[in-house]
């Protein structure tokens, strides 16, 4: 796997139950995934010499991240390296102007957007669907960096000024935003968890309810059917997230992630296949697993760097384990900085007020260092 | 952790959730723990110099195995290494006279047993309760190793004339096997899971129910407050299993074991916290985790080295996830060897005629490629 942060660590712990060893491509010696693995080469994602020495021997080549360089990959792919999901899959994650064309070909429901390359191409799109208008860099964006949410033309000036490829979309009125998460593997086995809800603030993913609180039925199959079909059309292998947004009359593609997401980390102990075992499992071409729900209600909460009250990171621990024994809490082995995702907790139950509670007050322990 | 068996290697991914490096000393690097973690060290457990230099800078150290001669053990202790369990816990999962003594000090009920020097001790004790009988070696025994059934004294005379030392019980006309299985922390708070039904075939566990079917609730709980008991009375920090016969009267302690045992493994999958997550939160006293599993009947199935059919593992593995997508495989990184242990599947479910159905196909098509 090349990267090593906190979705190889958890891929790394999957493969141990398959009998796997996972190598692992890391920036630096003391990355999440670098700690707490056997085989750790480092070097760096953009540096094709590196891929080259970390992909020999290895039986196939996947990814923590959608960093690496589209040509170091076509360049891989050309010289050998089993790379999956491939290069004209991955693409679609990297480059969102490519991603909104491809589903636009495909009918996909979809935010209306545009390419911008000058500020005339912003006001003519913001005259046609209205101001606020999103601005997104179409390549290297996250956790809500990369997006630009602006009122007019003149706050608009800096970012189109800048040498950044952008696309803009229209500000979608939503309800709330769900996630369809599904895998696929080389054979064309697809399969898919329940569609959750994610709980955004400032920009980031805070919280994930599985399965998507009072979301009809046909909803759900349809929003697994979209995932399902992208997969299939534009070969994926490996997992697929397709973040939609709920308008309350329709469900519309966001964004795209082709490795285990956010959205997916309840499955470690909320499902029977998690997405870090099905991830492998999808890339080394085994059947794929169960993805049934464990609990009626399962509740993920991120937790962030925030405000520790003096208390040592594990003291907080402690607290957290004696106020939530129920809470199961996966730690990322990074120090703490405010705002930077260190860990998850997830609480299994029978209804979304008791999850939510919990997992939130697990998460305010590890976060705050408060009840 | 000192050993680096399967136990290791489940523990290494339980410490990964919870920000923790585990350090692993193996006999080779091959080992199942050894192929997976950052942070090994290659020595025998019997090589004082090798476990010292092993402990220098771990927090605690703590078994994957009963095998360190306990005078090292009170060495290291002397020398202020933190061990637990401690050298005085750990002596009665070493020896098992030592814990037959201390247990009828505790007036624990048990087969009725006695120390063997000579014929003359075997004899007496044969008049008394009948043959056959079992002899056992005090040290060193494991999986129906170190156990000899005898029905008479002239069976016994090759065991009884080696330089073992033995003890001798009663063969107890046993319904079934239980296991209680908890765990204590330095603080004293003590967590015990379901009361377990295992299933023996020559010596070896191959199936353990959870929990134990048509078990009244006043009996397991007997069996969970003797555990608990044992493990407060003993002074255990970490896992303790207690093997019981069920002999439809009465509960009788057959073994204890201080790390995490096979009688557990179902936890990893069916319970809240798994029994290597409990582990190391006892040892690191952190507050242990809720035990409550997450199906009504959960079977847990030990993939034993079989007869393959010429087919490859991997491939047994692709018919066995395309037979079994319920079925959750912990495979252990070991060759395969007939009668070894290699994994393990667990099925959870609403029946106990279901689960085992599954996990013991899900076991054959790994051990034996037949459905």
């Amino acid at each position: 796997m090349v990267g090593a942060g906190q979705l190889a660590r958890m891929t790394h712990q999957a493969a141990i139950a398959l009998g796997q060893s996972l190598r692992i491509l890391a920036e630096r010696p003391d990355d999440g995934a670098a700690l707490v693995a056997a085989d750790v080469q480092v070097g760096h994602h953009t540096d094709l010499e590196a891929l080259r020495r970390f992909a020999k021997g290895c039986e196939v080549v996947t990814f923590d991240h959608e960093h690496v360089p589209p040509d170091h990959l076509r360049t891989l792919a050309a010289e050998g390296v089993p790379l999956l999901p491939g290069p004209d899959a991955l693409l679609y994650a990297q480059d969102k102007r490519a991603m909104r064309e491809r589903l636009t070909g495909l009918d996909m429901p979809a935010p209306r957007w545009a390419p911008v390359s000058t500020m005339d191409d912003l006001v003519a799109f913001a005259d046609r669907v209205g101001w606020p208008v999103v601005l997104k860099a179409s390549r290297g964006g996250y956790d809500g960096k990369g997006v630009w949410v602006v009122g007019s033309a003149a706050e608009a000036v800096e970012v189109v000024g800048s040498p950044t490829p952008l696309i803009v979309e229209e500000k979608v009125p939503l309800v709330r935003e769900l996630a369809a998460v599904v895998a696929r593997s080389p054979f064309g086995q697809v399969s898919a968890w329940p569609v959750v809800e994610t709980v955004q603030r400032d920009g980031i993913c805070v919280e994930v309810l599985a399965p998507a609180p009072n979301l009809p039925d046909d909803r759900a199959v349809q929003a697994q059917e979209m995932a399902i079909r992208i997969a299939t059309e534009l070969g994926v292998v490996g997992i697929l997230a397709v973040e939609l947004f709920d308008t309350g009359k329709e469900m519309l593609v966001n964004e795209l992630a082709m490795r285990p997401h956010n959205s997916g980390h309840w499955t470690i102990d909320g499902s029977i296949t998690s997405q870090f075992e099905q991830h492998l499992r999808a890339v080394l071409d085994y059947p794929l697993g169960a993805t049934t729900a464990l609990a009626p209600a399962t509740c993920m909460a991120n937790v962030l760097g925030g405000a520790s009250g003096g208390m040592a990171f594990d003291e907080r621990l402690h607290h957290m384990f004696a106020a939530e024994p129920t809470a199961k809490v996966h730690l990322y082995g990074k120090s703490v900085r405010p705002g930077r995702k260190i860990g998850h907790v997830t609480v299994l139950g029978e209804t979304f007020d008791d999850v939510r509670a919990r997992a939130a007050r697990a998460a305010r322990w590890l976060s705050d260092a408060a009840e």
